[in-house]
């Protein structure tokens, strides 16, 4: 597939300075949230836990991707020459596995449901999620375009399911949130939309013929950014919902004090 | 005993993978239940530690075990090269002898039985656990299958205690807990069981002639999982029960209150 080696030198140091800059973000997120996380009223610090799991366990990962980079060519006189250890794709897998099933859950919890619709729709979601990443493995390590395709198709079943339980699934439960957030969990679930589309798009691409260095740095770099959207960013849309949530409902209580 | 040259570099990379997994399933299960720990009642506090605990040594463990396996062989130019340093299996051992009396005392923590009976069970309990990983290693370490076979032999007895004081002698505090948490003591119990019936299985594994690379992915990758389902899902149901039993601690006391 695509190999590191057909890499410029100045091609090779931006991958590896865009996966420190995904390690800095994805920690620093996660910081953040937990420190935070005494802000929230006690019934959303179990969503905030949980969304800085997120960006840690993609902290970590980062962390494990820009060693096996750098562990897989060494820079001599202006060349890359390969060192044997292959780069290992299959992080961005094991990463997914646990962060994207709990990105929904993130997403369920902060809207604060009942305990048993909180339960059937993280079981659904959070299953799909990860049906979802085992199909797409299979045909990411494949090296015959038919195997690639074929769990492509099976991948983008749970990812359509997930799509159309986001857009019609959650309307319900959207509608019933206070008015200050709806806008705003609106917005966290077309994150999910928009930065999960890079995804199976990117996993086209040696399909599509597009290889060679400038594919790679593409794919690497895109990925880091779907990633920073998908969880960073959408992190922080769901601390200011449990945040603006836990304002409101202060608020409430104190002008029933009040009565 | 099995040797690790004797994998393609896609399975030597397969397991490595998986040990990466294992710890980070093992750490974020921790962070987890430590920062989760001031939502429980404080009389289920310990509990929840020693749940923590019990991942935390798991996931140190796993960096151990994901270190001593890639130090163990060289990949160079797409073969695996052994570098003479030994893939170190004891660190399994170690991790049980802490983990798994552990594991028998949260379970006992989060029932809160009387002062007297919580000290009964689990010195019998963790004993036996303590006892059992103790006798399974001069086996796992011999070379001779007549060894192997006394030593798993002589581990089943403290195991097949273990199991039927899981099964009979609990059967009375189970019977004693809150109705809306005992489906789920019983689930643990039953994980517990589930789970811990893999890893004899997989000690006879070279007596039953089950050698080879398939052999060496099968019994590192289903240690894994075993120990995850053991350790971090068991910690979550736990984690649960603690949550569920705390509730309704609460509704009772504030019923009582309003009278």
């Amino acid at each position: 597939m695509l190999s590191i080696e057909t890499l410029s030198v100045g091609q090779f140091s931006f991958v590896g300075n865009a996966f420190s800059f995904g390690l800095a973000v994805m920690a620093a997120t996660t910081i953040f949230l937990w420190l935070m996380r005494s802000s929230v009223a006690p019934g959303y610090r179990m969503a905030i836990t949980i969304t800085g799991l997120v960006t840690a366990i993609a902290a970590y990962h980062y962390l494990q991707i820009m060693m096996s980079w750098d562990n897989s060519v060494d820079v001599t006189s202006g060349e890359l020459v390969a060192t044997g250890e292959p780069y290992n794709q299959a992080y961005r897998y094991v990463d997914w596995l646990l962060t994207v099933p709990l990105l929904l859950i993130e997403l369920i919890l902060v809207m604060k449901l009942s305990q048993q619709e909180t339960w059937n729709k993280s079981i659904k979601l959070g299953g799909a999620a990860a049906l979802m990443i085992i199909l797409g493995y299979p045909g990411e390590v494949a090296d015959s375009t038919g195997v690639r395709t074929l769990f492509w198709i099976l991948s983008m079943i749970p990812f359509l399911y997930i799509l159309q339980q986001l857009v019609v699934g959650l309307k319900d439960s959207i509608a019933s949130q206070p008015e200050n957030v709806k806008r705003l969990i609106n917005t966290a679930a077309y994150l999910v939309i928009v930065s999960w589309a890079f995804y199976p798009i990117v996993y086209l691409f040696p399909l599509m013929g597009i290889t060679g260095g400038s594919a790679l740095v593409a794919v690497e770099v895109g990925y880091t950014i779907a990633d920073i959207v998908a969880k960073a960013v959408f992190g922080l849309v769901i601390f200011t919902i449990a945040l603006r949530k836990s304002e409101a409902e202060t608020d409430t209580k104190s002008a029933a004090a009040k009565k």
